[in-house]
């Protein structure tokens, strides 16, 4: 029953092609409700085939979560490799940030859902993810003191702080209790980049 | 099979032999597992009884979850009434904070269960606790302001930003999320703590 398997180049396409079927699957229906045979039937091919691929279930879930996250990295890269001041920057790459898990929770519920397992339950993914955002901060931040905008001398340092800073409009399940309570979270997130700007502007 | 029931002042001291009991259970087997029919039968009492001064089961868990996060408000007032420096008060604050969380997350894991619920689920006991700790930062901001070791004009919005920087060493999924990790929590705090003082000493 199984369709041809694929060997060399097709071998990447057909791995993102089974992420590409489990991410639809998980949109839909979740990805607890989603299981190997549902995918391998879509694909027509068995589940030993998918097995050849992923070690393990978890191993999709985890990938397809990485897949998602590495998308808000690249808009993240394009907001910070805008020319223009690092406090405008900032200020813009943590609206962007913010509203994209918002949205992600408000329409994309099951990915939502996908995001807070993997913050809830450390996975690699989302490790790797908040180091990223810590690298992204810190260029912006090296920017801001090369300019004479920002006052901090520990730019690694600085980055960890706004970061953590920022969990409250980034953290999955304080931002499902954010939206939960009827809070104008961004208001609440400008106040917070002003402060975070105040912060950066000294040296401590 | 009823205990007489109380009259006067000893209503009051019969609802909180009621929570002590509630408590002391939840310590031992959770809220969750804690039925109202166990409190009757080590208080004498009947199911009614109880009802009497508790409209719901979930009423009772409130309490003792509000009680729990009074005795923190209490010794965050008593470090805020320290006569010293506003930094100086404001990072013990925050210490103090920090660390009665992760100890009741690490040696009281019923009650931090029961403050989980209260946080996701946005229990009005919580909501209190959280205007009460930007309340006790608000005062302590204002004090740093007119001794002129703060430079922040609004002191209302800053303390927001201060408690909303903090959450990730004081919410409970975080604090579990942090100590799991294995992450240097009390090193983190201090760093962070240092970037608070430094968003407070600028005016925005």
């Amino acid at each position: 029953m199984d369709s041809p398997i694929p060997t060399g180049i097709d071998v990447c396409l057909f791995r993102e092609r089974i992420l590409d079927v489990a991410e639809e699957h998980f949109r839909r229906i979740g990805h607890q409700k989603t299981s190997v045979d549902d995918m391998a039937v879509h694909l027509g091919v068995s589940r030993a085939n998918i097995y050849r691929f992923f070690p393990s279930r978890s191993a999709i879930n985890k990938s397809v979560c990485g897949r998602f996250l590495n998308r808000t990295i690249l808009f993240g890269e394009a907001i910070a490799d805008v020319p223009g001041p690092a406090r405008t920057k900032l200020v813009a790459l943590l609206q962007a940030l913010h509203r994209e898990r918002k949205s992600t929770f408000m329409r994309q519920k099951p990915i939502h859902d996908l995001i807070t397992a993997a913050t809830n339950e450390n996975w690699a993914v989302n490790r790797a993810h908040n180091e990223q955002l810590v690298g992204l901060t810190e260029a912006i931040v090296r920017e801001g003191i090369e300019a004479g905008e920002f006052g901090v001398k520990d730019s690694a340092q600085a980055a960890r702080s706004v970061v953590k800073s920022f969990m409250p409009f980034y953290h999955p399940v304080l931002i499902e209790q954010g939206v939960r309570s009827g809070e104008d979270t961004e208001a609440g997130l400008l106040a917070q980049t002003s402060f975070i700007a105040a912060a950066l502007s000294t040296s401590p």
